[in-house]
């Protein structure tokens, strides 16, 4: 091996992100029988985006950009920990939080890639470029999709309303005008079949 | 929207795929918490192809299609059920069930797609492209580690021999002499740490 110090670090990488998998989201698995976690979420947000793809309002995504970027796009939560979408904490404090994690962790990389895999993350939370603005519209999208899939149990569970849900996740439409539309759908559907409180 | 029933078929498809968070594999967390599922497994080697990608034994690697091949490549096991790579499993049976799956499970999205996820699970599954070999390459390389990380663990509990571990996964060398270098000094070591027997 021409370089053995790069590949220890590469592998130490890889070592710590495992324990993504221990850090617990608020959405419930489609089967209602346990959380989720960010390891989960973020590979079915790549599958998303792999099959979704056709319904970003961008020519030419670069769809290869988006799947590692939302591959990546929690792995700052090993440290920072999961947020709620409708949680009242001080964001500005979580951001900071993030910050510091996407530095240690990112930064056991090579140096290359250290900062590769930090410009693709800073990329998706400032969520200007068509990749970010499609890659949040999934992250947005598919807690919805399980909250409706599981009749609204955690809707319920943590006294979310209709009107919460259409405010907090409006950001999917400069992602999606179709599953803008969806979502709206959804959402209207729930509040019919008693699945989501209208405000 | 243009196509609806097209648009209903990918979220059939999106739910059903969740339920693959809930296929457990022989490997343990690296905390040595809890055992695996083929989600994570899919993410994690998402990941080490990012970042290993250099070591591959081919030059112009599409990097792309091995993410996408690693991300489906366990899907199937959600009708067929994971498989242990040191079991005595009649292999042609397996098979059978897992094209069945691949058939159902892919059949689910609109043709093009179907045809174009099942093509990537063959392309893995027949491991004669530089992307199919590297990526099975990965999908054994990151048991040897979790098992070398968690001092083999599920190496002693299921009974495996250093002389089996190289024996099963030689086909690493196919896809990166580097990493089938690493996995051959791992094995040494793990032996001389007293974590797995030598026969």
């Amino acid at each position: 091996m021409r370089d053995k110090e790069r590949f220890l670090k590469q592998v130490e990488f890889i070592t710590e992100i495992d324990r993504l998998k221990q850090v617990l989201r608020n959405t419930i698995l489609l089967d209602a029988s346990r959380k989720e976690n960010d390891v989960e979420h973020s590979w079915h947000l790549a599958l998303a985006a792999m099959i979704l793809a056709e319904y970003s309002n961008f020519e030419n995504l670069d769809l290869h950009k988006v799947m590692k970027m939302v591959l990546i796009h929690d792995i700052v939560e090993i440290d920072a920990g999961d947020v709620f979408v409708h949680s009242t904490i001080d964001r500005e404090e979580v951001k900071e939080k993030e910050r510091k994690a996407a530095e240690r962790i990112f930064g056991l990389l090579p140096l290359d890639q250290a900062e590769e895999l930090r410009r693709l993350w800073d990329e998706f939370e400032e969520g200007v470029t068509a990749e970010a603005k499609f890659a949040r519209a999934l992250d947005r999208f598919m807690p919805i999709l399980h909250n409706y899939k599981t009749k609204g149990l955690q809707w319920q569970k943590l006294g979310v309303t209709a009107a919460m849900v259409l405010e907090r996740n409006k950001a999917i439409e400069e992602g999606s005008e179709i599953l803008w539309d969806y979502v709206q759908n959804m959402v209207r559907e729930a509040v019919e079949k008693g699945f989501l409180k209208e405000r």
